[in-house]
């Protein structure tokens, strides 16, 4: 097995993911508190007045407990006092409020609810899970342990309430969190409780009577993942960010017990989202309804869901599985949200978010059902720009903390081997050896990887799976999808990056007749801002020429080609015919779309 | 202006529609009174009790009305005892129970609700208007004159209520019907009364003030086509049943008053709607919510609604529209429906329904919602096999009625010229004259139309909008879309019939790269009962030769050809390849498919 490289050891010194950190670091962290403010973090000081201030919301802790551990990486690397000084404040509310018996959240507070721990699909173990990772992150930060005192006090709340007194009305969380936040927090407290809850809790779902029956009313026992034990289950079902919560800590379950169960339904799971249940993008989670995983090839483009939080999550399990097994699938996939499905969820600018990220846009039927006032029923399609806040807001603060910590996905070691899995100029320090990347990736396929007082054996580069030839200027064995060198000071590589034009299964019936353009990790798309409306009535042919040229709004490549657009009259039907023009073509990479107003967007383009 | 010829002066003596009559009297009819019987027939007797036979419904006397209707036409052709039976029995219980003062409503009456004319949405004035149509029709049958003595006494409480007390809580009633309903009562009985309610009901629509915000609180005004009034209404909107029964009584009023607002309106109308909102087949009303029409182009075909009732009801509106404007279209329209829209909604066996008409089936995409167990804001897609009964029956004793009375719209006629719309094998006495045509049509375009004693100058026969090339054995000239011949003893004509390849407008872009086949006034389909799965994976090319032949399951042409089926791996995402396999293609007509069991089904078929 091997071990993460913790972000906190890597500097990402230039390119296009410090470039995204900036934005992070200066505009994205600032806009969402923003947001939050005069919500969230006032509720926190649990004297919310629904009839003064609105209505407060049972999830809202988590919202301000991601966007504390986003705020405590930003922290880490930057020591932003401001930053530090929200948090604190934050902190000495959640202090403050907390319970005699260690219970904290503001909801249940304020409505002095006495029925606390009695629906399970209430979030607060949801909650508490995120405010624990907040309280890890923020500790290793600053070494401050305000939080960390208290959510250790809660956690030994919840293990009296439900592993000793067993006297709440559930065994396990509607929103799968804590158990992976309970792993985190074991290692950092080694407190055996901490081990003993997560165990509890991984161990008991869909594996004990009391929760049986016990989803929401719109929903059956595979939403939140409770249909069987999680050893047992075999495809990925139910609300997918749930989902995803879930498989994480079934991965982190097999780490710490070594329990190969675990580790094959985590594989079992994950071949079943990539080879069914992923859009192009990354994204999962098909549907709008219960914001889940459905029957596998369904993957409608204009109704597409691909929460932001799914594609998240989805790279913080993938980012497991690189560690457990060697297989370079898993950073592949992580690859593709990072660019892709995820990166999408946030405005150039770093101010506005995407909840859903539609694969295709078609304005003209954004609202279709002219002569209903109903939402029930209605035509569910994703806004086709981003926004500033939601109502349910979890997206944001988690682009923050996922931005701040992606140097977590770069490297995995053990004793002998480095493991690389993606490429980001860096310098880092691991077990001693300082590793230094250079690299324009992904605006272009060259690596220089620089290893200086290396303890390491050999150096594992993951292959691209999009790449197809390549160059390296010391000998390689490809095993497992990586390039294993022998330990060297110095690696050059160059994946040699060509515009790939990518079919979809036949069984996604959708996507018959049409082709996404790929380059490098980017899977790209055209816009009406670009290329005119009626997108779909373009196609381009197998043997297109396609010129890359780097692009500094999208800091990625811009592709230029031909294509041709299908010339008839206005009639609604009319007999066939075969005219073309061509026109020029410009295809953005994916995650830039809707950055100059609504406009039609397709990822998937006709292919003559 | 040209009159009308009545169904009853008609004899279709063999062929398409003598068969399918055949059907609708030797089995629909008893196949959908025997559903009813002991739900809306018993209910006639107004001792209804929810707890022990289940919720009676407030549109049960429609369908009741429907039936009857139905009946009527084919005991006015086959004098069938049994019919003339049940609907005496059914006509003895309205009469029996009806209020003293007129009123009749099964609902209202074992309910004992004082609220009355309360809600519009309540369907009183459409199970009314139903109860007429049926009254008419059962007296034209029969002479018998119960049921219409007690309408007429119904439609003077109604006349008193709403235009000499104005006591009711609306104006004009959620669900057109009433209108068209009270112009057929008054052709028969000549009572001003009648006539001056359906004007008022007319003129009323959407301009008044009762009935402002009264529509189900799910919709809006546009909903029940009270958002303007009639004669100021461009484009089609909301249900599309009411918008339909709506266009069908302004046609009326146009067709009574000469009011040429109420024409242009109707032009206008029908303009949008086959310019921008129908599918190939002539369904209309693309999506479920509200089972309305939606914005222009919205034409998905998976989740197409297109009710049963919604094509009858534009085929009754055209057969209005070919009586006041010589323009072909019209009747173009009504062929295309007859032979598509309309006829998939009944089994080739006659006993089982579509409500709703799918454009597309793909069985594995049925049900994608699989952690869900509500259906609130599910995908909603229609049934892939017919049923004999739904909980909203309207559709089946529509089809009755509209199968049996299908000879209405065949011919109009004017002191010089007969109007040939629709070619079917047949003896009719229109104005003395005796009209034979004698054809094999839609299985060929061969029609010999011979007339007997004539007194007309001219014969019109439409040239259908699917034929581009024809032979006719006396001159003619071709105005509006008609062939006019100098009236002559017998006229033979041979519309070549070929299979036509269909585009949509680039607007509907779901059918983009893909064409719809025809040939003659049939829409064809594929299904995997002939062709195997994964439909939308098979392309054919503009070259493709296809080879027509008589089925006799379906009592019409099936099309072969080669298609180009797609050929790949299972990978969810590949590198494009260009593999196809040449594979045997069968279309079936459209209107037959899912008779062999659900399955899929493309209309819209890619093109290479």
């Amino acid at each position: 097995m091997n071990k993460q490289v913790n972000f906190k050891n890597i500097n990402i010194t230039d390119g296009f993911w410090k470039n995204r950190q900036s934005i992070n670091e200066t505009v994205t962290v600032n806009a969402v508190y923003n947001q939050f403010k005069s919500t969230r973090f006032k509720a926190l000081e649990c004297n919310w007045d629904d009839e003064k201030d609105g209505n407060i919301h049972y999830f809202w802790d988590s919202d301000v407990a991601k966007w504390i551990e986003g705020a405590a990486y930003i922290i880490e690397k930057t020591g932003n006092k401001e930053l530090k000084k929200i948090c604190d404040e934050a902190i000495d509310n959640i202090v403050k409020n907390q319970c005699e018996d260690g219970y904290f959240n503001s909801y249940f507070i304020v409505r002095k609810d006495e029925k606390r721990f009695f629906e399970r699909d209430q979030h607060e173990l949801y909650c508490a899970g995120h405010l624990f990772e907040a309280a890890v992150a923020y500790f290793n930060a600053t070494g401050k342990d305000a939080l960390l005192k208290a959510m250790c006090k809660y956690a030994d709340h919840i293990y009296k309430v439900f592993v000793e007194e067993d006297s709440a009305a559930f065994v396990t969380c509607g929103h799968p969190e804590i158990e992976l936040a309970l792993y985190r927090l074991y290692n950092l407290t080694k407190n055996e409780k901490h081990l003993k809850l997560f165990k509890f809790f991984v161990e008991k779902r869909g594996n004990n009577d009391k929760d049986t029956n016990a989803y929401p009313e719109y929903a059956n026992e595979y939403y939140d993942q409770h249909h069987m034990p999680l050893k047992e289950q075999k495809t990925a079902e139910g609300h997918a960010v749930r989902a995803m919560y879930m498989y994480c800590a079934m991965a982190d379950m097999a780490e710490l017990t070594g329990d190969k169960d675990y580790l094959e339904a985590c594989k079992t799971i994950f071949e079943n989202v990539i080879n069914e249940k992923m859009y192009i993008t990354g994204g999962i989670g098909s549907t709008y309804h219960g914001e889940a995983f459905t029957k596998s090839y369904f993957l409608p483009n204009d109704t597409s869901y691909a929460e932001t939080c799914a594609a998240i999550s989805f790279a913080l399990f993938c980012m497991r599985m690189q560690k457990l097994t060697v297989d370079s699938r898993y950073a592949d996939i992580v690859e593709r949200i990072i660019y892709n499905g995820f990166l999408s969820g946030v405005s150039l600018d770093g101010k506005a978010f995407f909840y859903e990220n539609a694969n295709e846009v078609d304005p003209q039927f954004y609202m279709v059902d002219t002569s209903m006032a109903s939402k029930k029923g209605r035509r569910h399609v994703p806004i086709m720009e981003r926004v500033e806040l939601f109502w349910c807001s979890c997206c944001p603060p988690n682009v923050i903390r996922f931005i701040a910590s992606i140097g977590d996905l770069m490297y995995n070691y053990n004793e002998n081997t480095l493991f690389v899995h993606q490429f980001m100029s860096s310098e880092s320090d691991i077990n001693g050896t300082k590793v230094i990347q250079k690299t324009n990736y992904p605006n272009d396929g060259k690596i220089k990887i620089k290893l200086e007082n290396s303890s390491f054996e050999k150096i594992a580069v993951r292959l691209p799976s999009w790449c197809k030839s390549f160059t390296a200027d010391k000998e390689y064995e490809l095993k497992n999808g990586y390039l294993y060198f022998n330990s060297c000071d110095e690696i050059n590589i160059n994946f040699e990056m060509k515009v790939k034009l990518i079919q979809a299964n036949l069984n996604v019936q959708n996507n018959a007749g049409r082709v996404a353009v790929t380059y490098g990790p980017f899977v790209y798309c055209l816009e009406e801002a670009d290329n005119g409306k009626l997108l779909r009535s373009i196609a381009i042919s197998p043997n297109n020429k396609f010129k890359a040229e780097y692009n500094k709004d999208y800091n990625a490549p811009v592709l230029t080609t031909t294509g041709f657009k299908k010339k008839q009259g206005n009639e609604l039907y009319s007999e066939y015919t075969c005219e073309y023009e061509e026109i020029p073509l410009k295809f953005i990479p994916y995650f830039a779309f809707a950055n100059r107003g609504a406009n039609e967007m397709v990822i998937w383009v006709g292919i003559k």
